[in-house]
């Protein structure tokens, strides 16, 4: 899944350590993707799956909105051109002084997920509009979602009438199905839930004008996942069956599936060896691992592809292992992954599909490396 | 477990966000203890723990020596005053380059645990000594270990062999039995693998000196663990029982036992919500999560004591939670954290036992937000 692009610029500059390089060109085509997908929707950027700069200007230059996970994301996106009223403070759990600080920056759209954040946001924002989460459950998810963030759709209700109360603006509702989620049918099952709460409210003279249809969209590791046209009619037909002729305004919160792909990892065999004469499975030790931007690794979670120099010779199951002194720095061990038995200390391998949740994720000085370097071209 | 200095501290300075704070006198405490409940071995602090230069100089000035994974620990550890005599490059993962590197600066111990890694050491390190790390099971040790880091005993047999072959001085034995590690019998098991290798290479005519009984100390999280002397005592007659008269040179590479106990992490609590309104269990959300620095309660593995202003009043279970919009970002939900029902929004509370493997461990701006904070003291 490395462009061209990628790979000139590797073979030429030839960066010394582990590094990603993302291609600005493949965030755009999955920009355009989206908006063709999906026309009525306005993206809202999730700005935490990659913040680089470079991105966020490409993005803001394309009419994109942002979702913001904090003060600081607010300010790259402002500082990159986006204006106040494109950006949501998508995070759940905020402090009432970064929602005060949110508000001087002129944002005036927020997510909640019960009363007590209502009444911080009444005090720090007042005026604002808010979308209230509803938890959902997240199946056929590969980054699986906790119950962490949203509330039960009746709780939604109440958080809603109560921002109402307290001089808010009940704005809509928002969901997330789960990162990399390959069922299209999710989105049908959180949408009916949206549906109770905006019927619900609309019986107390209340009426909500928005869905945050939230991300989830999956970027294409090792197996092929729909196109953002299949997601954009089933997520349209599920528009239709629950709200009829009157749809509501709808936002999508892409971050995976606006960068993932547009990203690889360029990172060096740095030992392979066995435990014991008769192992059967080699272990590959990579100068890149779960503290150095690979948190997503996590319970073998997400699968990347790895490119090797040697790709078509013969395989063997590996275990892959970062670099550190950190016996649960270990990428696939579990469900072996399969390497050219050819593959030599040395080697550079490209882990793809990486341009989402890496460069952020990593350690500040683990084991004394360097956080993961990136270009973006 | 919170000092009165570190109390003075968070009183007199009000860091603002979360800031992990450490007591220099304790790590004093902790390095004394070592030194007297094992007072023939040589104690390598395991600088990955936490690499502050302060707790590095107050350590070289006690005559600490440095277990080190990376060049860069190699050069901190040059900076804070020790004598590349003092220093082990003790990552069994080396690119050869790093290896090289570390040669100049002039070390001359490395860990290994395959043949390939001897070899490189070999070419990048030519005469150094080499001690070769034998996998153990890790039965008994809250933070687990994989099969990461070792070979089989006799494995390790055929490595150090290959190493006096290729003109290296075959040095000895090196084995870690799992970190937090409370059953005393752990060492007693892997100090007789260690007797193994020592003997089949005596044999051959290859006399090992050393034994590294690396870390795995505990320190004290919610539960009582054995006292330094307690270990002393256990590991002296361990190795008593296994290599009767002729006693191995030995050193200890405690990081967790340095350092754990000296530092403690002061957070705010950001938001206490409900998913509906019959759940029992609240939801407790922290300024700090899984990736600020709390990485290793990953799998809940460990269970950090929380010190509320509240203690004393009645407590309830509770799901604790970080701050960032990622819903993996829980600490403690598998089993609830019981905390005071009185326990409000903006409460500080101080997560103890956090002066190991917090501040290295935090990412470099997941969500925007800024890593830990430390403050030495």
């Amino acid at each position: 899944m490395a462009t061209q692009r990628i790979l000139d610029f590797l073979a030429t500059r030839r960066p010394e350590g582990p590094c990603l390089v993302v291609d600005l060109d493949v965030v755009r085509e999955n920009y355009l993707a989206f908006e063709k997908a999906l026309p009525d929707s306005r993206i809202f950027y999730a700005v935490k799956a990659n913040p680089a700069p470079e991105i966020l200007r490409l993005l803001a230059s394309l009419g994109s909105c942002f979702d913001t996970a904090s003060v600081a994301e607010i300010e790259m996106s402002l500082e990159a051109g986006a204006t106040p009223d494109r950006i949501s403070y998508g995070n759940t759990i905020k402090k009432e002084r970064d929602i005060a600080r949110a508000f001087e920056l002129g944002i005036r759209l927020f997510a909640v997920d019960c009363v007590e954040e209502v009444e911080k946001i009444a005090r720090a924002a007042p005026g604002s509009k808010v979308f209230c989460r509803v938890l959902t459950d997240g199946a056929g998810a590969e980054w699986p979602l906790s119950r962490k963030f949203g509330c039960v759709p009746t709780m939604a209700v109440d958080v809603l009438r109560q921002a109402k109360a307290l001089g808010l603006a009940p704005y809509g509702v928002s969901f997330h199905v789960g990162s990399q989620q390959t069922d299209l049918s999710a989105w049908d099952r959180a949408l009916k839930d949206a549906r109770f709460v905006f019927q619900a409210l609309a019986e107390k003279g209340i009426s909500l004008r928005m869905v945050n249809m939230g991300g989830g969209f999956p970027t294409r590791y090792l197996r092929d996942v729909p196109t953002a046209q299949a997601y954009g009619q089933a997520i349209f037909e599920a528009l239709k069956r629950h709200f009829g002729n009157r749809l509501p305004e709808t936002i999508i919160e892409p971050g995976r599936g606006m960068v993932g792909n547009a990203g690889v990892i360029k990172s060096e065999v740095v030992l392979i060896s066995k435990k014991s004469e008769d192992d059967d499975v080699r272990w590959v030790y990579l100068d890149i691992g779960k503290f150095g931007g690979l948190a997503e690794t996590m319970d073998e979670a997400i699968r990347y592809p790895v490119a090797t120099p040697r790709d078509g010779d013969e395989t063997a199951p590996c275990v892959l292992a970062g670099p550190t002194c950190d016996s649960a720095d270990v990428l696939y061990e579990k469900t072996p992954y399969p390497l050219p038995v050819s593959l030599t200390i040395g080697d550079e391998v490209l882990i793809e599909g990486t341009g989402a949740y890496t460069t952020t994720y990593a350690s500040v000085a683990f084991n004394g490396f360097a956080p993961l370097k990136a270009y973006v071209i």
